[in-house]
C-alpha cells in the first residue's frame, strides 16, 4: 500500500525545466542591484524600516492580488486547456504587481493621502498571493485529472462507460474539493521551513530569483528599468489583446475558420498539424522557454505527426479495425495517447529517482554535518564576501525567526483539515474510500518534505510524478469494477495538491527570507491566495466549460490533451495493458526505455553537449495535439534568438517583458471571448482555406 | 487648331504634389551636408577633380542603371495598373544606385582593380538614366492612353465597337511608338537649358533636392547615413518581398481569395470597397505621400463609395436601365468614370491656368530684368552668403558651360525625329493623320518650354493636362466616325511624351548643374535611359498583359482604372455628352465646378488653413476603383505620424527608406509572380471569406 511513488503532472515538470530559463530572465533586471547584492543587499536597504508582519498585509496588496489572480487564472486556464504547457508567470506577476501598486501609491502620495509606503515586503506578499492563487488553476487539475473524470473525456477513452467511472464537473463540488485538499500542504511544510532555509541553506533558485527581482525593483535603478519593462509589457499586451480580438471576427466556425486554422506551411502540412497558428500566447511561451524545450517539442511533433502516425495509419485494418471512429482509443488515438504516456512516465520516473537520490544524499550530508555542529553552505549562492554576507544572513535570519508560527498550530491545522477531507471526499467520489485518503495523508507530509527539499536543491518539483503514481496505486487498489478510474484520478488530485503546495510555499519562504518579509505574513498571504484560487479557478474553468462546447474534443481549439492522457493512465492502472491496441505495448516499452536512455545520455555527456539533447517529456506533448503550437513556440525562440544576436542586453532586459505581454494580452482576451460565446454572440465571418480545386467547386455551388 | 490646351495625366499631377513631400524627405539625409552647403558645397569638394564628360559615362553606371531601370519599371508598372498613383522613387533610386556602385567600387578597390573612383557626377548620371527610363513606364501610357485603346477597355466603355476604335497592344508597335515619340522632348529642351538654369536661376525643387542628396552621399557623414538608410531599405525590401510571396500562396482565385480580399473592416464595408488589403506597396506609398493626399483619397472614397454610389444605385431603373451589365458605361459605371473625369478636369484646368499665369508673369519679369542686365535670383534658394555662394555659382556655371551641346545639333535632331514620326505614326494609328502630328510638333516646343519653366518655378509638371486636352482637341477634329477615339488617345501620347520629357530633363540639368555633372553626359545619359525605357517598359507591360487575364477588368487586382478614364474622355471628346447616362451631365458640372471652387478656396485662405483642404484630383482616384488602397495609404500615414511623434529625427531620416523598401519589395515580387502566372503555376490555396450563414451552407455542401 505504498502511495508514495512517482505520480504527477508532466506539464508541471516541463514547467520546472522552464524555470532554468526564467532565472536567467529574472536576473538581468537586477544586474545593477546584483552588483550591489554581491556586496550586501541589506546594507542598501538598511535605512528602510521593516514593517511588522501585520503591516505587510495591506488591503491594497490583496486587492491587487485578486485582480492579478483573475488575470493569471485566465491565462493559466487557457494554457491548461489548449496544450498544457505553462511557463512560469512570475516575472509578469512581479512586474505588474509592482507597477500597479507603485502607480497607486504615487497617486495617493501626490494627493497627500499615502499612509504606508510601498515596501518590498508588501511586494513579496502580493507575489506570494498571486502565485498561490494561480497555482491552483494548474494543480486543480482542470486540464488533467479533474476534467479527465468527465463524460466528454470518458467518451473518447473507452467504449463502455459505467456511471461510476464518470464525474462531470460542477461548480459546487469543484470548489468544495479544492478547499478540502489545497490547504494541507501549507500546514505540512510550516514546521520544516526553518530547517530548509536557515539550517540547510537550500538555494531554491526560482525563489531566490524572484527575491532578486523584488529587491531590484525597490532600488532607484531597478525601479526605472522596471518601469521601462512594464511599458514594453503594456505595448505587447495591447497588441496581443487586439490581435486576439481581430482574429475573433474571422472565426465563425472555430474548428475550420480563422487564423487558428491558417495553413501557413501549406495544406498538406496543415493536415498533419504542422502550421503556424498566429497564437500570440505560444509565441510568447516560446520566448520564455529554453531553446531546447522548443526544439524538443518540435522534434516530438516531427517524430509523431510527421513519421509515426502516418506509418501506423498504413497499418489500419491490420493493427486496428479500419472502421473504428477516429477518436477511439483502440485505433490510432490509442497509440497517440499511450506512446505519449510512456515517454512521460519514462522521463518522470528517471527524474524521480535522480532527484530522490540527490535528496537522500543531500540530506545525509546535511544531517551528518549538522551533528558536527557546522552548517555547511552546500547550496548557498551568495557568500562572496563572508563578512558582508554574514551581515545579510544575520539580518535575514533575525527577521525570519522573529515571527514564528507555532508547531502545534501547524499540526492541529493539518489534522483538522485531514479529518474534514477524509469525511467529505468519499461523498464527492464514492469509489475513493476513506482509508485510501487516510493512507495518503499519513505519507503526504514525508513526500511533501522530500519534494520541498529536492526542489530547494534542483529547482525541480516532482509533484507531477508523485501525483501520477497515485493514479496507478489507488486505481489498482480500487480495481476497475469499483470505479478505479475515478478513485485514481481523485487520489492524484489529493496527492498533487499537497506535494505541490509544499514545494511552492517553501520557495516563497525563501523569497520572503531574502526580502525580509515575515514568515507569518507569507503564510497568511499563502492562505488567502489559496482561498482565492479555490474560488476563482473553478469559476474560470466553469466559464470556459460552458462557453466552448467543443472543450475536450480532439482537434478543437480547447483539446485539453492531458485530460485524455490522465484518464488513459487511470484506465491503464485499473484495466492493465488489455486496453491497448495491437503492438502498442511493444512500442510503449520502446518509448519508455528511450526516454530513460535519452536522460541517462543527457546526464552522462558533458554539459556543453548535454544541452543539445532533447527532453523526452517535452517531446511527448505534441504527440496527442499536433505540432502547430510547437511552430509558434519556435517562432518565439527564433525572434528571441535574432533579438539576442542584434542586441543581447536589450533582449535580456526586455525579452521576458515582451513575452509576458504577448501571453497576458492573448490570455485576457479569452475573458471577453468566452463571455461573447456565453452570450451567444458568434463571429460574423469565416476565413476559410480551401484547395484550388475545392474552391472552384465551392464557387460553382455559391454561384448557382 | 490649338493643341496647346490643358490635357494630361492626372496621376502625374498627384505625383507632382507628392514631390513637395519628397523634398522634405530628401533633405534630412543631407542635414549635415546642408549645414556645410549653406557655407559652400564646392569648397568641400574643391580637392576632388571633376572627371571629363566622357569619364562621367562609365559602363558600370549604365549597367547599374539598367538593373535599377528594370526594378523601377516593375514597380511603376504595378502602380500604373493597380491605382495609377505613383510616388516619386528618386530617393530609392538614389540610395540603391549609390549603394550598389559604392559596394562594387569598394570590392574592386580592395582587390586593387579600381581604375576610376565613384564620383558624384557618375552618381548623377545613374540617377538621370534611371529616372528617364522609369519615366517611360509612366508616360508610355500603359495604364492610361495606350491601354485605353485596347479591346478589353473598349468593351467596358461603349456598347458598339468599331474596329477603327480599337488598337490592341502588341510588343512591336509599342516599342516603335515609344521610340519615335520619346526623344523629341530631349532635343526640344536642349537649347533652353542655359536660359532656365543659368540666366533665370529657376529652383527646380525636386532637381535641387536630388542634387543635395547626391552631394551629401559623397561627404563622409552622408555616406554613413546613406549606408544605414540602405540597410533599413533592404530590411523592408526583404520583408515586403517575402510578404508578397507568402500572400501569393493563398490567392488561388485573385478576385475572391487571399489577403487582397481581406474584409478587415467587416463584410459590409468590404462590399463597398472599404478594407485594408495588406498591400505593402500602398502602405509605403502612404508613407511617402503628404498627409493631405492620403486624407483626400480617403475622403474621396467615403464620398463616392460610402455616399454617392449607394444613392445612385437606388435610382437604378429610374436613372438607368435596371438590367444593364454592371460594367456598362450607361449604368452606375458611367457615373463613376465621368464624375472622376470632371473632378480631374476641373482640378487640372484650374492648375493649368494658375501655373500658366505664373509662368507668363515670371517670364515677363525675367525678360524685363534681363534687358536691364541684372539676373535677379527670383527663385534662387541658395544664396545666404553672397561671397561663398558666388564661388559655388562661379564653379558650377563654369562647369555647366564647359561642355556645350550645339544648337544646330538639337534642331537637326528634333527635325529628323519629327519627320520620322510624322511618316510612321499614321501607319500605326490610321485615324491619326499626318497633319495632326505636324500641328502637334509645331506647338510642342513652346508647350515644352512652358512646362519646363513652370516646373522650375512650382515643381509642377502639367504634362498630364497638356496631354488630356490633346485627347479632346484631336479627338473632336478627327470626329467619332473617323476613329476619333484612337486619334485622340494617340495624340495624347505624343503630346505627353514631349512635354513631360522637357520638364524632366530640365530638372536633371539642374541636378547636374549642382553636382558639376557635364550637360553633355547628362544628355547622353538621358538618351540612353530613354532608349532603355522604350524597350524595358513595353516588355514589362507585355509580361503583365499576358500573365494576368483579368488585366483591366473592374474589380480585379489590376483594374487599370485610368485606361477606362482616358477612353471615357476620348469618347466624350468625339461623341459629346450623348454618351452620358441620365443626370450625369448635371452631376459632372457640379463636380467640375466644385473642384475649381475647392482649389480657389485652398489658394485664397492662409496656408495654415489651406493645407487642411483636400485635393480634388486625389479625391477622384478612388471613385472608380474603390477605397481599399486609400485605407492602405492612410495606414502608412498613420505609421509615419506615430513614428514622427515618437522619434522625429529617426522618422525623417529613415521614413523614406522604409517606404521605398516596402514599395520596391512588393513591386519586384510582381516579377516572379507574373512569371509564375505565365508558366501556368497557380497558387494552391484559396483563403476565402464567407459570412457565417454562407459558411454553414458551404460546410454542408462540402460535407455531403
Amino acid at each position: 500500500m505504498d502511495q508514495s511513488n512517482g505520480k504527477g503532472v508532466e506539464e508541471h515538470e516541463v514547467r520546472q525545466r522552464m524555470r532554468e530559463k526564467e532565472e536567467r530572465a529574472l536576473s538581468p533586471p537586477s544586474e545593477e542591484a546584483e552588483e550591489n547584492m554581491k556586496l550586501s543587499v541589506e546594507r542598501i536597504f538598511e535605512g528602510q524600516p521593516v514593517p511588522s508582519w501585520r503591516d505587510q498585509l495591506t488591503w491594497r496588496a490583496f486587492g491587487m492580488s485578486f485582480v492579478l489572480s483573475v488575470l493569471f487564472c485566465f491565462i493559466v486556464m487557457k494554457l491548461n486547456l489548449t496544450t498544457g504547457i505553462i511557463p512560469s508567470l512570475n516575472v509578469s506577476a512581479g512586474l505588474l504587481g509592482f507597477f500597479f501598486i507603485k502607480t497607486w501609491t504615487k497617486l495617493l502620495d501626490s494627493a497627500g493621502l499615502l499612509r504606508l509606503p510601498f515596501t518590498r515586503q508588501e511586494n513579496t506578499v502580493i507575489q506570494t498571493c498571486v502565485v498561490a492563487s494561480s497555482g491552483i488553476a494548474f494543480s486543480g487539475g482542470f486540464g488533467s485529472y479533474l476534467f479527465g473524470m468527465s463524460k466528454r473525456i470518458a467518451q473518447q477513452t473507452s467504449d463502455t462507460q459505467d456511471a461510476t467511472d464518470i464525474k462531470d464537473p460542477s461548480l459546487a463540488w469543484m470548489i468544495g474539493f479544492l478547499f478540502v485538499v489545497s490547504f494541507l500542504g501549507l500546514f505540512a511544510v510550516v514546521p520544516l521551513r526553518k530547517i530548509m532555509i536557515i539550517d540547510f541553506k537550500l538555494t531554491y533558485p526560482s525563489g531566490t530569483a524572484t527575491a532578486h527581482l523584488i529587491n531590484s525593483f525597490h532600488t532607484p535603478e531597478g525601479a526605472k528599468l522596471a518601469k521601462k519593462q512594464v511599458r514594453e509589457l503594456g505595448k505587447f499586451f495591447s497588441f496581443s489583446f487586439l490581435w486576439g480580438f481581430f482574429q475573433w471576427f474571422y472565426t465563425a466556425d472555430p474548428d475550420h475558420c480563422g487564423f487558428i486554422n491558417f495553413p501557413s506551411l501549406g495544406l498538406q502540412a496543415y493536415e498533419n498539424m504542422f502550421y503556424f497558428d498566429f497564437s500570440a500566447t505560444y509565441v510568447g511561451v516560446g520566448m520564455i522557454c529554453p531553446y531546447i524545450i522548443n526544439i524538443s517539442v518540435l522534434l516530438g511533433g516531427i517524430l509523431s505527426w510527421g513519421l509515426l502516425w502516418p506509418l501506423i495509419e498504413k497499418k489500419r485494418g491490420d493493427w486496428y479495425h479500419a472502421d473504428l471512429p477516429l477518436t477511439s482509443m483502440h485505433g490510432l488515438q490509442g497509440y497517440k495517447v499511450f506512446l505519449a504516456i510512456s515517454l512521460i512516465l519514462g522521463d518522470g520516473l528517471y527524474n524521480f529517482f535522480k532527484v530522490l537520490s540527490r535528496t537522500l544524499s543531500g540530506l545525509y550530508y546535511q544531517l551528518r554535518d549538522r551533528d558536527v555542529g557546522v552548517a555547511l553552505p552546500i547550496a548557498n549562492g551568495s557568500s562572496p564576501e563572508a563578512n558582508e554576507a554574514s551581515f545579510d544572513d544575520q539580518r535575514r535570519t533575525q527577521m525570519f525567526l522573529k515571527d514564528r508560527i507555532p508547531n502545534w498550530f501547524a499540526i492541529a491545522g493539518y489534522a483538522t483539515i485531514a479529518i474534514i477531507s477524509i469525511i467529505t471526499l468519499p461523498h464527492l467520489f464514492p469509489p475513493l474510500k476513506w482509508y485510501y485518503i487516510l493512507v495518503i495523508y499519513v505519507f503526504a507530509p514525508t513526500l511533501g518534505f522530500c519534494n520541498a527539499y529536492g526542489c530547494g536543491l534542483t529547482d525541480w518539483s516532482l509533484a507531477s510524478t508523485y501525483g501520477k503514481l497515485a493514479i496507478f496505486v489507488i486505481g489498482a487498489w480500487a480495481g476497475a469494477s469499483h470505479g478505479g478510474v475515478i478513485a485514481g484520478l481523485a487520489a492524484c488530485g489529493v496527492m498533487m495538491n499537497i506535494v505541490s503546495t509544499a514545494s511552492d510555499l517553501t520557495q516563497d519562504f525563501k523569497t520572503g527570507y531574502l526580502t525580509l518579509a515575515s514568515p507569518r505574513s507569507m503564510f497568511v498571504s499563502q492562505v488567502i491566495g489559496t482561498a482565492m484560487g479555490c474560488v476563482i479557478s473553478p469559476c474560470v474553468f466553469w466559464l470556459f466549460y460552458n462557453a466552448f462546447d467543443d472543450l475536450g474534443q480532439p482537434g478543437s481549439t480547447y483539446a485539453v490533451p492531458f485530460a485524455t492522457v490522465y484518464r488513459g493512465m487511470a484506465a491503464l492502472g485499473t484495466e492493465g495493458f488489455s486496453s491497448l491496441p495491437k503492438h502498442c505495448l511493444q512500442l510503449c516499452c520502446g518509448f519508455f526505455a528511450a526516454a530513460i536512455v535519452v536522460n541517462i545520455i543527457k546526464d552522462a555527456v558533458p554539459k556543453r553537449w548535454g544541452r543539445f539533447i532533447p527532453v523526452p517529456m517535452a517531446m511527448a506533448i505534441p504527440f496527442y495535439i499536433g505540432s502547430y503550437f510547437a511552430i509558434d513556440m519556435c517562432v518565439g525562440s527564433l525572434i528571441l534568438f535574432i533579438w539576442e544576436k542584434v542586441n543581447k542586453a536589450k533582449a535580456d532586459a526586455f525579452g521576458p517583458a515582451v513575452a509576458s505581454g504577448l501571453i497576458c494580452g492573448d490570455g485576457i482576451w479569452t475573458l471577453p471571448s468566452s463571455i461573447l460565446a456565453l452570450a451567444g454572440v458568434k463571429p460574423p465571418i469565416c476565413m476559410k482555406f480551401l484547395s484550388r480545386s475545392t474552391n472552384a467547386k465551392v464557387d460553382k455551388f455559391l454561384g448557382s
